[in-house]
Parts: structure tokens; C-alpha cells; sequence
């Protein structure tokens, strides 16, 4: 069957995979989302709709990790191709994990409602602005991911010291509020660990983008202090 | 040279990649028992020693990345092999993770160090057997992988759970802690963050395991109710 092995049919199986990530990456935000909603609201319910679907993130994982190792049994990729695999099966382990931190928001949202009283601790507000950048790193990183822009990249890996600083300013928010109130002590360690989450989605989500440049430009930036030398004005 | 496509040649370069491995594991262990070590003593050199050295672990890890493409490209492996080689670029990111997390605990240490006073908290006594339970786990996770010893592993993957156990136990105490004294706020919150960490560490144990079992076994257990059944009386 010689038209099994054209360059059309490889092109439809690489183009498969790219499909499947990007139908995790869309489920992982959105479990993201809910939880951040759930953690805002104190829906139960919702909450209880992530963890759940985390479920659906972990069959994606171990699926698209299957369909990576046939595509290199039955393509023997090599160059841009295999960089291309290579880069999904990192990418994956990433999306789960945000899968996982999305989980433990959520549960933390539980462990708050269920709780009760949070003392004079406002516990979104302290988490509104990291979780508001961390949902577009996420989304922006799955976007260069989806359209293979390097610009785009170049700009979530700079973005995401943001986030790193915005922890540390949380820690010591916290702290203070701890110190003041005791009683806060548990609302505010449940915000902590939100906050904890939402600094490791920023690192999965500046992962993703190292690897879109590493298919991209064929370079592998991690551990570097890169800097995207194209960069124009407007970043 | 139809030396260089021998079997022989195939399993040497296998070989290699494996002792590569073994040597990023070693010294990801090495790191992970300073770390603790200065947490333990508070010595702020060794600390310095162990964040600097993490960038060895970082270049291990890009290093080793490169090889599985490399074979992937000349040898085109096909079963087990490729197995093998999908289970080495999972655990090469493992270990990269866990060079992470000794260093966060190294910045638990000095910061505790820096601050001074811990109160009435003893912060070493507070993770003595978290530590001491995720370090036997951490070398029998690779003892495990050197051996490729599916029994071994699946011990693994059933100890990880003790030591969630004992992160929620920890979490409990320091509240506690902090209830009664908030001086010992910062330094709770730094133990917490150590406990944490090696929360993590025992996590990407475990993972590695499953990997070992993926490789042994040729089944992805992970995301399920994995129980060996050849397990003996003695485990």
C-alpha cells in the first residue's frame, strides 16, 4: 500500500497528534478555569467536577503517549519531525500536571467551603491577579503551541517571572495576615497552596513554550537565559 | 560498516544511555541528601552548594534529551527498545524535577538560616521521617530503574502514600504550631515548604516506578489501581 506511507498520510498522523494535544490543552484550561471559579464562588459541586475530570486528562496522557510511540515505530521520524514528537511527549507530561495543580485548587476550594469561616480573609481577592495572569499564560502558551509561534513563546518565558514574583508577594501577604489573626491560619495556608499551584502552572506553561521554540527554532533553551533576538516594540 | 548496525553496537548505545541515567539519578540523589543535610545542620555553604549544582543537573537532563533523539533517528527502535527509550525521556524529566525540589528545600534552609530565631519550632525534628522515608524511597526508585526490578517498583508505588500520609500529618502540626506561637509563622511555613517538596520528590518516585514496570512489564499503570500479583509475603 504505497499510499500508506506517502508523505500525506505521515502529515494526517503527525497532524492527529497535534489534534489530540489540543484537545487536552483545551481540557486542561478549562479544568483550570472551573477551579479557579470554584475556589472564587465556594461551588462544591464544581469543585467536585474537576477532580473528577481529571480523570479524562490522565486517559488523554497515557493515550497520546501510546499514539507518540507508534507514530515513531511506524514513521521513523527524523529532524523537524522527531522534534515535533519529542516536544508532545514532554508537552503532555506538562498538560497533566496542570491538570493535577487545577485538582488541587479545587480541592483547596472544598477544604475552604467546607471549613466555613475564613476570618477577615478575603481569599480570592489575594489570588485574583496571579490566577487572572497565570489563565492567560496558560492560554497564550497553548496558542503558540497550537500556531507554532515563536514570538509568542518568547513572551509567555519572559511573562513568567510576573508570576514568580506575584507568589512571593502573596507569601508575605499571607504571613502578615497569619500573624495578625490566627484564626485566618488555615484560610490563609488553603491560599497559599492556590497560590502554590498557580506559580507551578506558570512554570508548565513557560515549559510549553521552551518546547515550541525547540520545534521551531531547533534549539533547546531550557536552563538558558534566553533571548528571542527577533523580538520587535510591541512585546 | 555493518559493524556500526550490529546488535552489539545497538545495545551499547542503549547502555550508554542507561548509565547516563544512573549518573544524572546519582547525582540527583546526592543533591536531595545535601539539601536535607543542610536544613538539618543549617549550613549555608552546602545549601549554596546544591543550588549551584543543580545547573549540572540541568545540563544532564538537556544532554540526555539529546541522546534518546539521536538514537531514536539511528537505531529506530521498535518494542521493547522503544519502550526503553519513552520511559528514559519520562524519567530524565523526573529527575530534572526532583534536582528542583532539593533545591527549593536548599532555600528553605539558608532562608532559615538568614531569619535567625525558629521559636520553639524544632524544623528538622518536623520532617526527621518524611525525610528519612522519601530518601529510601528516592534510592529504591533508582536502585529500581538500574535493576529494571518490577517487585521493587511496585513496593514503590505503594509506599508513596505514607508519605502523603506524613505531608498531611506535618501540615496539621505546624497549624498548630503557628496557633500557638505566631513568631514561628516563617519558620513553620518554610518547614511546610521543605515537607512539601519532598511530598513531590516521593510523587516522582513513584513515577519512575511506573516507568519500570512500563519497561519490565510493556503496560502503563499509571492513573491506575495498579496491584502486582506476583507479589511474595515478604513485601
Amino acid at each position: 500500500m504505497p499510499g500508506d506511507h506517502s508523505s500525506k498520510q505521515y502529515d494526517m498522523d503527525l497532524e492527529a497528534i497535534r489534534s489530540k494535544v489540543l484537545l487536552m490543552g483545551g481540557l486542561v484550561e478549562r479544568q483550570f478555569n472551573d477551579a479557579i471559579e470554584s475556589f472564587r464562588t465556594g461551588n462544591v459541586a464544581q469543585a467536585d467536577g474537576v477532580i473528577k475530570g481529571d480523570e479524562e486528562v490522565n486517559r488523554l496522557e497515557v493515550a497520546l503517549d501510546d499514539t507518540c510511540s507508534h507514530l515513531i515505530v511506524k514513521r521513523q521520524p527524523a529532524a523537524n519531525d522527531l522534534r515535533t514528537v519529542m516536544a508532545t511527549i514532554k508537552v503532555i507530561t506538562d498538560l497533566e500536571r496542570i491538570g493535577d495543580e487545577a485538582t488541587k485548587v479545587a480541592r483547596s476550594a472544598k477544604n475552604m467551603q467546607e471549613r466555613g469561616s475564613t476570618g477577615a480573609l478575603n481569599h480570592y481577592e489575594s489570588i485574583r491577579v496571579i490566577a487572572a495572569n497565570t489563565a492567560n499564560l496558560l492560554h497564550d502558551a497553548l496558542d503558540a503551541f497550537a500556531r507554532l509561534d515563536e514570538k509568542q513563546a518568547a513572551r509567555i518565558i519572559a511573562q513568567d517571572e510576573v508570576i514568580d514574583h506575584e507568589f512571593r508577594s502573596i507569601m508575605r501577604s499571607m504571613i502578615t495576615f497569619m500573624m495578625e489573626d490566627p484564626r485566618t491560619i488555615s484560610a490563609a495556608l488553603d491560599t497559599l497552596w492556590v497560590a502554590k499551584a498557580l506559580e507551578r502552572i506558570g512554570d508548565h506553561a513557560k515549559n510549553i513554550a521552551e518546547y515550541v521554540i525547540y520545534v521551531v527554532e531547533g534549539k533547546d533553551i531550557r536552563h538558558t537565559d534566553y533571548v528571542y533576538t527577533k523580538l520587535d516594540s510591541s512585546i
